[in-house]
């Protein structure tokens, strides 16, 4: 058993709107265009096949799952690394932006009452996967394996049952928009030398959406089956083939039907007779009621199995966008707190950001797919091209010290493929960019340097931290002379108590409880009390003519370290837990200004001693529960604690 | 000298809106109405005078300048006391509303353009107040003095010189409007009985608009010079001769001179053949051109001082609001932490909250006084009438005791005015919320019951907290048996280093720093440094097979605990104190959650060990500022620390 279902749902998604860009912009030439359907559909086949190829040599050399970002940091450098780690982060949330959008738009085909809302359902779904993931709810293989073979069976099994209806049955099968005449753009519709070249090139670099979510598996390879890098390797080849053949399998449906697609925006319409049609439905909508005229469950069930692929694939990228934050915040270009990969809340930021960003695109592009496929593309192919670089330098390298005849013929071998890969995603790369960057693909580009802006920033901010931090290890290391304890009362209460005698335990040099006479009578009432229940520790009153806390006791605290610099003073603040945020609004805020205020002081240490109220169980149990969820996220688990290593 | 001025904007201000609410409610049952303007403003009068005599009574009787609230809470309970509170809370925030959109009403005399911005031209106007009270600007007397006596000599010499013209000189002076028709409700227009009745209760409360401010007196007692009860007294008698006599001024020559005023939204309007006009300048802008007709400085005087007398007004409710939050915060209706008077948290959070309130209600309103008005006066008369009862019974319980019979027959005779204050107050606070109920004042004893309901609220759950936190005296007081300090590393760096040495200088019985191994690479470098560097302290490494930090971290602690249930954990985290919120992202996120959890853990501590970063000066700097506003106050100043009253 190979893991094929899991990574593919995002690559073999991509088959259900790559034919329908590669149509929908050819039909800016009219009907003329729809020749080069064939032409088109057998270089992005070839594109894939490369890529695929290229990409078992990344999996063999790489199976540690870092992927591109890996692949490129290590053999180009820490730039070219970032700027694929840029890339990806934007393909990640267009990857949920545009498989959400297809499947909104392929929903239509059922639901005809979408027609003008797509947006807004198309982010109501980006919401409830953004909940599914942050309740850390646990896919299992069968949960991925049933709808993807299922949509495999579904395009496949449309395939053959038109085909024998076709070729077996010499039925002539008719879409629904196969007796319309596209009226196209003039400009393409000349088809001369300069139009045919455009239209090609835009055709193809939409087409190209279909090598989409292959970059995704060669991130996956731990999560194989061993021998991991070799079914890794099994897995794209079979991707490949299978994806190759989905796409074979609706172009030559499409062409044969009569199928028409067109963009509402491109100004493009179908026209019989006096009726003019600015909307159609996707392909694989039009395919299926085609194909399986008059039997709707067979429509449905390809539909379905459309829709169902596309939101799982929106939902890898749910969990691979937090993955890799993770690892760029291993290596500082992001917030470390995000690194700790079992930890609740470095998942659940980059699930709502990935969320927050993909709605706004399908708002603001209105879940238009031909429009996302724009700025879609690019990123996917910057990646694949510094990543074969990239390969091409470990291979080189490699070569320099490898002296084994054997290996040394594998390393050319791979290192050629590796090569040819680059010429060809490279070139690609330039096709898309200068194909697509005026529809869109510049936002792609600009996002892209501000991702980069942003992680060089923090990468060397943690650097100049850890510059400021570093030990010097000529420094002598003299601890402190004395450490004076100081408890901040307020009451003589239980709080308090436990702050007392939990500083008694600590045996400090020196201590004393203090208390600021903001409320003259309160302090005095304070005072009684002291001396009648004798807690064994001096109380200091300190003056506060103005009715302040904060400020006199920060001046007596600064006061007590002038004495002596290398005495330390230890400040204990009694604090209150409780239930509710409302409570914490009623309790320890003078305790937090002090706490802000104190760390600007050296020598000063706070501690703070929790005093749990009976309504503190309650958040508690609170932060169990959301702890919980988190664990449940595969990938982490029960809490294991170690053995002391150096006992 | 006496303190008239500080006090006296508030109270003295209502007179530039009272005569036009009077007036303009008369509108209603056309010119006919007019006629009715000198009874109304004699009964306004006398209530002035027995409202003024009435406080004369409290300030001698609770000079320490807790004003209404401390009256109704020392005779009457907690319950009283607190709907009082309720009701001056909504008092300040209808001072602001009211003052402010009264002063932009006067202002469209001089900037016409106003006309239809009115809302948000008030809540700019409270933007800047808000802003100068939270920079904590400081007021000196000369301030408040000047345009006081500037707005009293404007008035009074308006008066005067329109006296003049007319009884001196004979000259026939007419307002502007004075040549028009009113045309009013047909409703009211009709005068029978239960219309002149309605309209009486409608012009009477409205006009008793005039007598909002006086109660701000009795809480500004201890800022008076010695004897400071006399002299607040003084004040009062003083502030209550001026009002009146404007008051009479205003009404006079608005009445000799044909003065109409009409609101815009009753419907009301204005008619000369066939010009129709929906909309009048103030009162005090109509008798201010009239009078200095062609003196173009004298109109500007009256018009400028008004306007500068109602933002002081709405100033000094910046002043009083976070006072009496402030007073009860002491009380525990409010958070404790509110209570600190000089802290600067507490003032700010007060400006804020009265600048969004009063900002809210100016734009609802459109900055509307004639709509305001019907929210304003309840509360004040909810505040004078209860008051008054507190008086009664104070002077009846101090009866019972006193034997001195010349003491007595003071008592009694100071016990005769309040019982006729609390007859008139409770007489006007009955019509009053007949006549304004339906017309927005069931908003206001809304909202006064929300806030009671939420002070009520947070006095209950401080009292079962305190409950909860109070000392047994019968408990024995076992000091911990022992403690095991603990510190959290990542690396080993100056801020780690610095923890370790303070907590190898507070003497724990066990000590040892722990990391954890989410990042084995990371782990393992570190067990290297250590090894090299030897910072004389072993390094526990807690393994995380799913690599998180915080739970097995947890998990750790809750094991030290688990040993022996009287030991103390310590746990010391290394800080980072840096200078901007974005470097709080980059750093310490961790820790907060570690701390966070760990507050749930009885006999667990937490020591935050800050490091400061060079960039943290520029925080530090910004704090001290920040403070150093907040100290410019009036009522605090430079800090003190006290002598250690025990040693
Ligand atoms: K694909
Ligand atoms: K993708
Ligand atoms: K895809
Ligand atoms: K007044
Ligand atoms: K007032
Ligand atoms: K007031």
């Amino acid at each position: 058993r190979i893991a094929l279902p899991v990574f593919a749902s995002d690559a073999l998604s991509s088959v259900a709107y790559a034919p329908d860009e590669i149509f929908l912009t050819l039909s800016l030439a009219g009907i003329a265009g729809y020749a080069f359907s064939w032409p088109i559909a057998v270089a992005v086949a070839v594109v894939m096949l490369v890529v695929v190829l290229s990409y078992r040599q990344t999996v063999h050399a790489y199976p540690s799952g870092g992927g591109d970002y890996e692949v490129a940091t290590v053999n180009l450098g820490r730039r070219p690394g970032l700027v694929v780690a840029s890339a990806l982060l934007v393909d990640y949330i267009l990857t949920v932006a545009v498989s959400v959008s297809s499947g909104v738009q392929n929903a239509k085909a059922i639901f005809p009452q979408l027609v003008g809302h797509e947006g807004i359902w198309a982010a109501a779904l980006i919401l409830l996967l953004m909940t599914l993931n942050l309740r850390g709810v646990r896919e299992s293989g069968t949960f991925f394996a049933i709808p993807t073979y299922g949509f495999m069976v579904a395009v496949i099994g449309m395939t053959l049952f038109g085909a024998f209806r076709i070729l077996g049955l010499g039925e002539e099968l008719h879409a629904p928009t196969a007796d319309y005449t596209i009226v196209g753009d003039p400009f393409y519709g000349s088809l001369t030398s300069i139009a045919v070249v455009v239209l090609l090139a835009r055709a193809f670099s939409s087409g190209c959406a279909a090598l989409t979510g292959v970059e995704a598996i060669s991130n996956g390879v731990p999560a194989f089956k061993e021998p991991k890098s070799r079914n890794a390797a099994t897995t794209l080849g079979l991707l490949g083939a299978v994806a190759i053949s989905m796409l074979g399998g609706i172009i030559w449906l499409a062409n044969v039907t009569g199928t028409k697609v067109i963009d509402e925006s491109s100004g493009v319409v179908l026209t019989r007779g006096e009726e003019v049609v600015r909307h159609t439905d996707t392909i694989m909508g039009q395919l299926a009621a085609t194909v399986f005229d008059g039997f709707y469950p067979g429509f449905l069930f390809v539909v379905a199995t459309t829709m169902i692929i596309l939101f799982l694939a929106a939902n890898t990228a749910f969990n691979g966008f937090p993955v890799l934050g993770s690892i760029l915040a291993r290596d500082g270009y992001l917030p470390k707190s995000l690194h700790t990969r079992g930890d609740r809340l470095a998942y659940s930021n980059g699930i709502i950001l990935l969320a927050v960003a993909a709605s706004t695109l399908v708002l603001v592009f209105n879940a238009s797919v031909t429009a996302l496929i724009q700025l879609y593309v690019v990123g996917v192919f910057v990646s694949f091209t510094l990543s074969q670089l990239g390969m091409l330098r470990h291979w080189t390298r490699h070569l320099r010290t490898e002296v084994d005849p054997a290996a040394r013929a594998h390393m050319v071998r791979s290192r050629a493929i590796n090569a040819v890969g680059l010429t060809c995603t490279g070139t690609v790369l330039v096709i898309v960019l200068a194909a697509k960057f005026i529809y869109g693909a510049y936002l792609t580009v600009v996002a892209m340097a501000l991702l980069f802006a942003l992680m060089w920033a923090i990468q060397r901010h943690y650097a100049k931290v850890a510059r400021e931090t570093a030990l010097d290890p000529s420094e002598t290391r003299t601890l402190p002379s004395r450490v004076r304890a100081v408890i901040l009362v307020n009451e003589l209460n239980k709080p308090a108590m436990r702050a007392i005698n939990f500083a008694r335990a600590s045996r400090a040099n020196t201590m004393e409880a203090v208390v600021v006479a903001a409320d003259p009578d309160a302090v005095e009432q304070l005072r009684d009390e002291w001396d009648e229940l004798n807690p064994g520790i001096t109380l200091t009153v300190i003056a506060s003519p103005y009715r302040q806390v904060v400020a006199p006791f920060l001046a007596y605290v600064k006061g007590l370290r002038s004495g002596n610099p290398r005495d330390v003073v230890m400040v204990y603040l009694p604090e209150l837990v409780v239930g509710h945020w409302w409570e914490r609004l009623l309790h320890n805020q003078t305790g937090l200004l002090i706490k802000a205020r104190l760390e600007f002081f050296p020598g000063v240490m706070v501690t703070a001693v929790p005093y749990q109220l009976a309504s503190s169980q309650v958040a508690l149990e609170r932060a169990v529960r959301s702890d919980a969820a988190a664990w449940r996220r595969p990938g982490s688990g029960a809490v294991h604690v170690g053995a002391h290593l150096d006992d």
